[in-house]
């Protein structure tokens, strides 16, 4: 079997994370958690291809590109994770495995945050579990693509 | 009088139409779908542009354009249909005669679709036709245009 | 094949269509309206059946016939389109192809005309077009039907 | 000018008023309360034509009538009060003065009974005034008629 | 029997009747309709005390007075109408005859002039029928309190 | 004690039962189930009267024929359960023993069946046991009557 | 076929029945059920094993034992009908056939107890017949089981 | 103390202000506005960064710029300010004096424009002042900024 | 032109503004604000009534002296903002430019002052920006009736 | 320690308390109350203020008189305790130990009565003991003042 | 008159109380509690039985038991207060004077904990009061049951 | 550093995984999944207590045992996980780190599934991950343990 490719993504305002110490996010920075991932990947003979973006349309394009390119997606859609349908119909699309990150405990934070309509277009989420959450989501995907 | 000149707008995920032959949308690509746009208005002495993005402020762009370079909107604005205002108010800034197509039955899938923020902004809608419910509304459009 | 038989049926009130200048249906009475239907499915090699009542009942007793007696509906239950239960069902047990019409778009009205419970029981939905949604969707219907 | 003509209706269950003396609705019938009508029109030179059913069809087809055969129509639909858009939208299309009438104060009983589409839809309503609402009905339409 | 005392109240904002030529309410003002209250009173034997105030706490004083000094309350509550729980009390522990008068037809405004409140605690209430719902309280108070 | 009358009623699209045999409604039709409620009836020493009607003013015209030509009645109102103030005050106002079937499980269906406002006026319910769910209520009723 | 088992359960505050001659219950006791659910199988050949609980855990033990030990279940959660999941996901995880009793008419009492979970998890339900529901109950799922 | 520095960000559809001399937004272009903005804080000391875009992933972008190019913020999200929680959350991060600019009151408009998620991440909000809202709100901002 | 007249208005619970240094309100007292209003009206050539009230009906009284004696309306209703209709009805009655102010951004304190009733019947609102908020308002409000 | 000061007020209707033997609120006049809670006070070295007012503006106003010249609050406001944000915007500013009072138990009466807005201003509640909440909300207030 | 038995019964977690010095409940334990609820009914010559359990079917156990021995209820469910059916229906069923008791203020924590179904089963509810809302409960019983 | 210990807890019906092959739950059985535990567990230095129930209330005592008996809980409560609020108390009160476990996806199965109570009370959520999720969430925990 070839190294599973696994497409990491993360959207809206997560390119803040690590560069403010007092908020919810750690010291970690959005390049960390790459690192972090990759090294997980490769620590198991997979890739990773770990990219950024503030638009929800970008992000859609990069989804539907992982028909093609990609064995398994994780994302983290930061603030676009509460109200895109348009992410949640590209992962339906694509019909590969997924797992959504969440850095934070969403479900102690305002209201509005409980919802996860993403959630219904994945095969699993990590929430909580801090930027860690990350590393934990490529490795539970390549676990399940090896497993087949 | 001069040919009719109809935009016609696809948005979000709309360009994975026909490429999955067991999904909901059956085998027509976006492709398919503009030739038989541009060979129903021809066939009735207008012009069709015919466009398709995942990006909404892109659509808006588009939208704002034809103030000045079309005399009617086509619109499926695929998976923000469900909640764009900015589309929503784009289409009503323009103010020129507008026809919204879902290819799918929206009222038989989740209920989230089901709310339909953009019919307050268009003339009418085609639902749950098929592919067929593009160039129906270009001809019901071109036939509004002509008929003043 | 034989000819496709199109029965056409229009719900309370929809009998008042034309009779008031001033309304929001236009000049065309609900005659006029039929005599468009029976030329579009003459011209496509097809017939119609055009009936109007104000009872429920009634539209579903006839519903019911088109079981045996027809190939394809076309309905705008008028007033009784918001509401309805017993045409949703008579729809479904009918099981063939049905188009929904409404006159007016209705999304820009009173926001009880919002719900469209018989939605979930056709092939679609043709809104806010005008008289001309109806022999359209008499159209529509009798190319869907030869199309098989 | 000629004596205007009040069209009295009353709807689904109003038949069994005064037929249960342990009811809500005191022991005048139908027939009583049609005659105090009469008489009460009468005695400003107008006249009643007062008619019951229980169908909300049939309901329909007399307002309609209206149009042409009416100056005002005084109207309790009964168990049809909470629920009917068909009778709303009659009484919006023949656009004569109408008061709508309540018998008991629904106010006072189960919630589903709080809800008035209808006085959307009509030009005032009088509640909870027993039987002599009718009358009284009748008296302010023909005050309002005569006044022009 | 002596004769019938009506205590009549009119509360925030109603002081402004007739003031504004252009408004909703006609061109009556509040004296005028005291005038008309105290004629049809007068006619039929009785009495009538006619009040204004904008105060909430005013109007609960008045109506408690109406436990000893009045047989019977029509009651215009003005802006108070939708949301005074004080009022809808006091009218509960007076347990005299009452009747709420709406000069407008609220179900045509603003949706929050739909609650209804006060309606609970009275006996019926006239809606929509201009000024003339005042003195027909009025006339229905004081043949109900004669019947006994 | 002379033999118990029961008056049984199946309400809109009810006759379509045992038609479409690939429907949820099994096999026996309308007629099938009237027999075994006759036959029910009968080794119980009463008498079955089995009507259908997809109308809703006639089965309130039946309801209201049963306050003297029946002891007890068995309803499933079919489409209009869901909806009908009508057959819930005409139920109310007859005052007789009654009991409503709904054939199939309707909390196993759409949300809109799960409403039942009928449930209010009638003894008690049987639910989801199929075409017995009627001669079971015939024989509950009759046992009822009986008991006194 | 060997005999039928059904095991019959009563969830919290059942045992109280009959213990109150003024409450909704009547005056027969848990134990007069019992007896009646016995003889009611024996009659038709089967068996009956009748246990009560108030705690809801004890019910989801005895529910899942069934999936060994019982070939049907009628079940009477008492107050624990209208909030528990876990008796939901118990009898939909043992896949037996199973009818839910209500010996009153649940939609007549208090708004929180027309909620009906369990609804969803079983074959179907009788409200409202009184200690008869039971042995009703037990008849209707020995002759379903029997009938295969 | 340095200048201060605003940037001043409109969003979608606020490009066509003025561009509809019958429109609700005046006939001051956003040009217009923007000279204001520039001549209201040059008056004061200050220096304005006036920026337009359609699309939500640019109004974030620039927000974060924001972090070390700005000293406060003012912002018109136009057709986004009711449902982005991308620019609530990058407004929350950058954590910069910011005020929100309604040109209308939105108040008075669709249900739909009363939520205001964005109110929470600002400090402020001017509405319904036209477009002198936008240089009120560079004033307000350079005096907060200035006193520290 | 005469120099404008202002009436400021302030009502429940104001007058403690700056007495409570830990409060939310800052240090300036409400006699601090209005001499900042005066101030602020003089230098713009016009006058300012500045009062303060906990009652709802006194604050409606004023309203209503506006009629003839204000040329505009700046108004603070406190704790008073979030529910009540009679100042609703007597500024739209008063039918003057009117601007309501809040101290302190209430999107940001509990969902019940969230609601901004008032909101619909004012010409615009400044929310958040302190006691300031006051006189920025009088200079709007100046300019605006200067301008015409 | 100088004997601490309680506050008592009541509001709107509970000077009807004892004056109607049949209503739900016993036989104690608020005088009764009043000399109750005098003696309570003083048998523990406290004093008592028992003031009443029907108007919402006077007890906002007696609230914010606490502040200097009371240790305590025992507050009943009858009528207003359902709706009144003023109320709770005193009794939050003033900052003193406070003890809400209902003497019926509002939880089994009409449900607008359960919604309980005061209570989060409130130290605690005592609810339905009957008019012996008010001096055991006075000793309360006592020991919890004398205990620091 | 024989002593009073008060049943005193705390539901889940109640039994952490003052074991978290840090936590909402201050430091005392339980057991400190059920000293004070007998040193207090001692005083006034009643007993006290004092119970715990974590367990919803104990509690309803313990509740029904209460019908023979026992002559009133203080109970604190603790974290079942705000759920649990099964102790509302068995409080009813008992039929006992019962106060509920809530050591913390809980309409100032999540809103789930607002709802308050067990408070329609008792006599009244003392809340926020901390501990001493115990003691004061089994005062306020006692003497109830002694008057009778 | 000691071994951490972790509390494994599952709740209602989770004794059923693995016993029905056709069910949601893949073939593990609960016995398996507690082995995969402590291996991972083991292959971290920590130790694993790993306990079921169907009862809530033993839950909720196993939970207080981990005060003073574990270092970190993990916990899928089951059918328990979308109600009790019990268990939500008990792991707030017991302030270890814990991780909830959900073996399926649980926000694309039924609506109620969708509420995760629970999760306001817990370090993070793994959800959808399948029977691996246990594991997953010891080794998670044991790190975050470890990492102090």
């Amino acid at each position: 079997m070839s190294a599973p490719r696994i497409l990491v993504l993360s959207g809206a305002n997560t390119n803040l994370y690590g560069l403010d110490p007092a908020g919810p996010y750690g010291t970690l920075t959005l390049d960390d958690i790459g690192d972090a991932c990759r090294a997980r990947a490769e620590s198991l003979g997979g890739t990773v291809d770990f990219r950024q973006s503030n638009h929800e349309g970008v992000l859609v394009d990069w989804i539907q590109e992982a028909r093609t390119q990609a064995d398994g997606i994780v994302i983290n859609a930061g603030s676009l994770s509460y109200t895109s349908i348009a992410i949640l119909d590209a992962l339906s699309a694509v019909n590969k495995p997924a797992i959504q990150v969440h850095v934070s405990n969403v479900f102690t934070r305002e209201s509005f945050r409980h919802h996860a309509p993403l959630a219904a277009a994945v095969t699993g989420c990590i929430i909580g579990l801090g930027p860690e959450g990350y590393p934990a989501a490529v490795e539970a995907l390549i676990r399940r693509i090896r497993a087949g």
